[in-house]
């Protein structure tokens, strides 16, 4: 089958690759239908994180299922589905607390690379959740966004405690922090505040419901959320880059009993603990638990609720996948849909 | 009026001072009744955190109001009353919220020195809590023991979200840890692990309603916790130290999806970013908003449910306070009290 590898930073080709197999009874394999690049690939693409040797990539995926192994009960060939980037038995008590990402069994997909004609899909019952129905093209785009960067904005938003009442800023405007938007908005928040200096962005910003735009940064931004606010910080602060500067514009963007819900893969950062101390906040992040929404998102989009697939603005063939990391790289794309 | 004063490093006088005076219209002055040296008083003691010049101490204080402002309505001249280290309005959007100790006029009570015969308390309408009957002795430690380590420790519970079903671990086996742990058993938890080496600490955590003692410090205890927690880590940990160490095992020891509740006042502390996001738990905690939790405490205390006063294991008069200064500092004292 056709593959992405990476081979070192900027250096993404297309490949031919063994086709994957059931290699444990629990396990499915899938035809991939769309799969996309993600922001977290550019760290490896840019050399800010070291990978030894050449890399399957990819980690985000609607498919069809193709084969089952033995112990698979809850799928069927044919089956459309949609998973996330940890595969997870959905059943540890881990999961059950709702934390499939760090589920004991957890399978990073990363590593078995979702750029691809095929994916082996470990502990398949529990990572897979059935698409019912047929969907549109554009529902299909949203199933795929549902996958990773629409749930991990949803449950930047959960962790944030998004709701009524709540004022809820968003620092980073790529897809995570858009969706996070699209999130904080389904969830009820009164005033959602867009940390954004891209007019494109600035406008997706706006139609997933930001209700404000702010376009300081760092601690300038910081501050603005509090002339905004009142002099208070918002309630609820959504982290979606993953640097030092965004993390702490994020916790000094939060008022003294107030909720930020970080998600940007963290890199090179160090929180103060006295800061953190007497800012008095409550800070919830990390790999998101994206199989803990997947059903209801999926209900979400096939009824038409929510349309987060917009985020797509650059759509290529999986054999051009190395131009679509260069869109992304070179800000000229948020976020490559590959088809097949 | 006899009062503490710091005039550096292990240097603790009993001196004249001034006796306080009403100085904004809501503003009360108290008679203090009993006060006490806190384990945050031993940072500037041992010259870890810098001050410059004398300095008054004390900020915990049971007291019989003497002098109320124009403005209070809600205090009278006799009332028997408990408040906490900040003075807050309790009227503010912050204070509402339950976070006192960040009200937006909130005032360090530790400025004005409760080690002392007399305390102005600013916003006394918002800070002080009237304590209803006629208290015992014990009932009277009890509620000084309210005004900061039963306080402290009962937001570290809730922060940690202590609560039926749950495992409790808590690093720290000072006042504030030891009163943690009954913070826990009254709020539910199934089991409450200890972390003390100790043997007169580890008794009094077990008549708090500690089910288990750990020995073991830093990764060991850590590693430990997780040993006895299916591997998995537990749901809940109190950190009540405020080093890089003792935080560090705090989050190492809980589960991914679970909650540390920090309280320990943090010195030289850098949070790792990396290891945050992907430990993927909860991070609450800073100056406890005690004022939040004082009604139902002074309930509990005032019925018999609770003795928290125990803790104080050294009682001296006020002119002794240098003496209780250098037991707790050699650790021949947990807490100390202090009469007047």
């Amino acid at each position: 089958m056709r593959g992405v590898i990476m081979y070192g930073p900027g250096d993404v080709r297309v490949e031919q690759r063994d086709d994957p197999t059931l290699v444990e009874p629990t396990d499915a394999v899938i035809r991939v239908t769309l799969t996309c690049i993600c922001g977290s690939d550019l760290w490896p693409y840019r050399g800010i994180e070291k990978r030894r040797g050449p890399a399957p990539m990819g980690h985000e995926y609607v498919g069809v299922v193709e084969q089952v192994g033995d112990a698979v009960t809850a799928l069927n060939v044919g089956d459309l589905v949609v998973g996330s980037f940890f595969a997870s038995d959905n059943t540890c008590e881990i999961c059950r607390a709702g934390y499939q990402s760090r589920c004991v069994h957890a399978v990073a997909m990363g590593m078995l690379g979702s750029q691809a004609e095929r994916l082996r899909v470990p502990l398949a019952d529990g990572t897979l959740v059935t698409v019912p129905g047929s969907p549109t093209p554009a529902q299909l785009r949203s199933l795929l966004a549902a996958s990773d960067v629409l749930g991990t904005g949803w449950f930047a938003a959960v962790a944030a405690e998004a709701g009524p009442g709540k004022t809820v800023a968003v620092v980073g405007d790529g897809a995570v922090g858009l969706l996070g938007i699209l999130a904080a908005k389904r969830l009820g928040a009164e005033r959602i505040i867009a940390m954004s200096r891209h007019a494109d962005r600035q406008a997706l910003a706006t139609r997933f419901g930001a209700t404000e735009i702010v376009e300081e940064r760092g601690d300038a931004g910081a501050e603005r959320i509090k002339q905004l606010t009142g002099g208070l910080g918002a309630h609820s602060v959504i982290e979606a880059v993953g640097t030092q500067e965004s993390m702490m514009q994020a916790i000094r963007a939060t008022r003294p009993g107030g909720h930020v819900g970080f998600v940007g893969v963290a890199h090179d950062m160090q929180l103060p603990g006295a800061e953190l101390f007497f800012a008095e906040i409550h800070l919830h992040g990390g790999p998101a638990p994206v199989r803990r929404f997947l059903p209801e998102l999926t209900d979400l989009i096939m009824s038409g609720a929510i349309d987060p697939g917009v985020v797509f603005d650059l759509e290529l063939p999986l054999e051009d996948a190395a131009e679509g990391y260069r869109a992304m790289d070179e800000r000229r794309a948020t976020k490559v849909l590959l088809t097949l």
